[in-house]
């Protein structure tokens, strides 16, 4: 038994981009997509359409700018039902960038902002759905969000926004199970014309449990990553998702036939998944930047020195 | 705010064993004892109380038999309030072997069983509590077992056990949180006069999610592992445990250290955590053992050959 309704929308290559500054060679990208095409995945989110003119293209590599002809080249022979999909950061993006739908290789562009942001999401996402795309917004930083701005935001996103999707976004990896009922509840209690989506992410081994949890409580989107591939701890791994939904028209063994040759390797030289600093940033609900730039010193292994310095400090 | 009455069982020596047939050495079984002792953890569990007259002590280490004074050594001149706790399998122990309690520097005595074996493991419990032991009974492999003959054995142990504590085990790390919350309240529900732990496996990375809905159904024995060392995926991380609960016995620090210091080059030697094999296992619900073949093989990445060698045979 399954629902229907459920679309899964892999993120792999924008979220594991943040890792290696997007800086993913076109063999690997169509590699991805041949996997994804072949498992029956709803969407593909192939990087940020980030503005040229406020990023460097020889500081960063093509999938944080995510170029039509770029996107062209990837998708370029590969049978697939995979819808592609962009990121747009609020502040970040250059809405004269973005063609209409009709002339893009796009078919959705998902906008993350913060609570605070919330009114600069909205007249983005409504720009990008008047040039005829899907869209989306993605809360993020949710953990961090009082309520009563957060019920502001969502209803101010149910009366003002064009996005179809309102993802709940737990960038610390800090929520438990009972705070994801309490928030996709929420959700969809005042999103009554819209669907509800989650990015979870891995911290403290939660973002599959999440996942599941968003989905018991309605949400119908879900965003995973191939073998968890994602900033720090990373994401939901799709193939988890695979084996838990039971909607036949996915297929398990693409996904794991890429990770057997694109991921494995990928390991050796890019640092993901669960390790200990990333776990202390999920337990205390913060940006995982330090634990990052912890996993790339010379004290990468001293973490009761780190957990003492992110509690040492009284925030009174 | 926290419950008080939730008890902590750290199985790292244990459960860790079966990668390394119990091999560890007395130093490092000290360190960990010293770690969990500074944590406040409640219990430590050492290893299996297997017969030396059915397993050759020339094959396994120390830890698959725990000789009382092996654990003495390990405890000496270590200030500590954590109790020592031994596993035995039903048909693996000689009940000769175990001394009263007054005379042991073992508190708890464990018994593992499987559903069909409940009247072994009702002789054996029944004869270590009368030995003046804590007691509890570990139903392994409980996500195959038939509710029938479950509801039965429950009945069985509340009415002729005299175990204290009554643990279900996922065994192969399928449970997801609705089966969890299944399981733990329909325990709950018989075992009156009883407390219910839990021992959640990793395969899925649902081990901590699992262990939380076991606590939020009032399960109040939780088992953990030091960086999630265990038996293929591993177990439920000690120390995403102690972020959890909010109980100030307990201090995060010293896991932390005993991670840097003896768990991250443990690591090198020996392989537990999240790998496909053990993920395909949980969501298939079979035994590890296959996966973990697969992993000492030169086949240890061909992942999609080895889930279609498990789903290709119909059980017909």
């Amino acid at each position: 038994m399954f629902r229907e309704k459920i679309k899964v929308l892999d993120c792999t290559v924008r979220d594991g981009g943040l890792m290696n500054n997007h800086n993913f060679d076109t063999r690997f990208v169509r590699s991805v997509y041949q996997a994804l095409s072949d498992a029956g995945i709803d969407y593909m989110e192939i990087g940020y359409k980030n503005s040229p003119r406020l990023f460097s293209p020889k500081e960063y590599g093509k999938w944080k700018f995510c170029a039509d002809q770029d996107i062209a080249e990837v998708i370029r022979g590969i049978k697939s039902q995979t819808k592609i999909s962009v990121m747009v950061d609020v502040d970040r993006v250059d809405v004269d960038d973005v063609v209409p739908k009709k002339d893009s290789p796009v078919d959705m562009i998902r906008v993350a902002t913060y609570v605070k942001d919330v009114d600069k999401a909205i007249y983005l996402v409504n720009h990008f759905a008047d040039k005829g795309y899907e869209t989306t917004v993605n809360i993020m930083a949710i953990s961090r969000a009082l309520d009563n701005e957060l019920t502001e935001c969502l209803e101010q996103l149910e009366d003002e926004s064009r996005a179809q999707i309102i993802y709940i976004v737990d960038s610390f990896g800090s929520l438990y199970q009972e705070t994801t009922e309490f928030l996709i509840k929420k959700a969809k209690n005042i999103l009554k014309s819209k669907e509800v989506g989650m990015h979870a992410h891995n911290n403290q081994q939660l973002a599959f449990s999440n996942t599941i949890e968003a989905v018991i409580h309605n949400a119908n989107y879900v965003d995973g990553s191939i073998y968890g591939l994602g900033r720090a701890a990373g994401n939901c791994p799709t193939e988890l998702i695979l084996g838990f939904l039971k909607n036949p028209k996915y297929d398990i063994r693409p996904i794991l036939d890429v990770i057997s040759k694109e991921f494995v390797p990928l390991q050796k030289k890019i640092e993901w998944g669960y390790f200990i600093p990333y776990a202390i940033t999920g337990i205390l609900d913060e940006h995982p930047r330090t634990a990052i730039a912890l996993r790339g010193s010379d004290k990468k292994e001293n973490y009761r020195e780190y957990y003492e310095s992110l509690v040492g400090e009284s925030e009174d």
